[in-house]
């Protein structure tokens, strides 16, 4: 039995929408970044980055969405979330969730987070300018890599719902979605699952 | 016969132990980012988001550096790189690697390639000015996970060279090195392993 702690519109989505697909037992437990509950002693006591997700496990605290996307495939081998019996393929599905992690949400988080990295208020406002132009290169590398139904191919694998969550950015990051065709498609393709479908309920409910 | 891109002074290092570390036999070919060799169009054919590593295998062409450190451990098991046969304890390594390549890599690189995320040269300049304290902070939280001689403790891990690569950058931040005893004597206990002076001498070579 797992628990997982997520903050709505956050990139827990996709840790989420992972452990629906598995089948696994779960809970969830909201954080309210409006509050600024992320920096609690409470919560800092479950994630001292005060950042979610985190997935409690019986063996301890998980952190990082790309490390919770593979512990869940390689926990749940049934689900086929990942190509286990291929190391090159599992590596390369690596590759694409550490793109994500490193480099698109990178650049998405510099539209509301500038705090992070500069004090000087206009600088802050220089970061959110280039966002669409900064989060729009990048997913355009990924539009190119794109070639079947799913990011890694004919198989669906746990790069989906990062994919997919980040690609739920898009809108307010201000990227011309017309230059994304396959982006698009694959997004609304993620919406027609219902693991998809029953981790956006929870979330908003 | 693996084939590894880097570029002095980078995060290639990283890949670049570890493959000593691991026996692996490869060859490695240096790009020069002075010359911005990285935009080149021979080497956009390798790595489309033209950075480095680059791990060229005879399946195919990796990036992103923890997906080739734990490719590079899942292909040598003999070496003992990461924990393979305990879900949990490699998640925990993912999740460690995850964090320097999504906050700590990314925290160090606003000193040198804001143009990434502002165009505005006041921006890049507040930018830089935050470096010593972003990178500081999340060094401090490194600071405090670490227990044993190596990162996931008695065990050397494949987070060992991620994480001497990245301290390696910590005095040209300008980050307070006396409030950081643990991460110091961890670089410095990586000096002393010869497959780490072997890969940092064939790239000053």
């Amino acid at each position: 039995m797992f628990k997982l702690f997520y903050s709505p519109g956050s990139c827990a989505l996709a840790s989420h929408i992972a452990l629906e697909e598995a089948g696994a037992e779960y809970t969830v437990a909201r954080i309210n970044f409006s509050g600024n509950e992320q920096r609690s002693p409470e919560y800092l006591a479950v994630n001292p980055k005060g950042r979610v997700p985190a997935l409690v496990t019986d063996d301890g605290i998980l952190t990082e969405t790309p490390a919770i996307l593979a512990y869940i495939a390689q926990r749940y081998p049934q689900a086929k979330l990942a190509p286990l019996d291929d190391l090159f393929a599992f590596a390369r599905m690596q590759a694409f969730n550490s793109y994500l992690c490193s480099t698109v949400h990178v650049a998405h988080a510099h539209r509301m987070r500038g705090t992070r990295w500069a004090d000087d208020p206009a600088a802050i406002e220089a970061m959110k300018r280039k966002v669409p132009e900064s989060v729009g290169a990048a997913f355009a590398l990924i539009e190119d890599m794109l070639q079947g139904p799913w990011v890694m191919g004919e198989r669906y694998t746990i790069c989906d719902p990062y994919l997919f969550t980040l690609a739920e950015w898009l809108d307010g990051d201000g990227v011309d979605l017309t230059k994304l065709p396959r982006v698009i498609d694959h997004r609304t393709r993620m919406y027609e699952r219902p693991a998809v479908k029953r981790a956006i309920a929870q979330e908003r409910g």
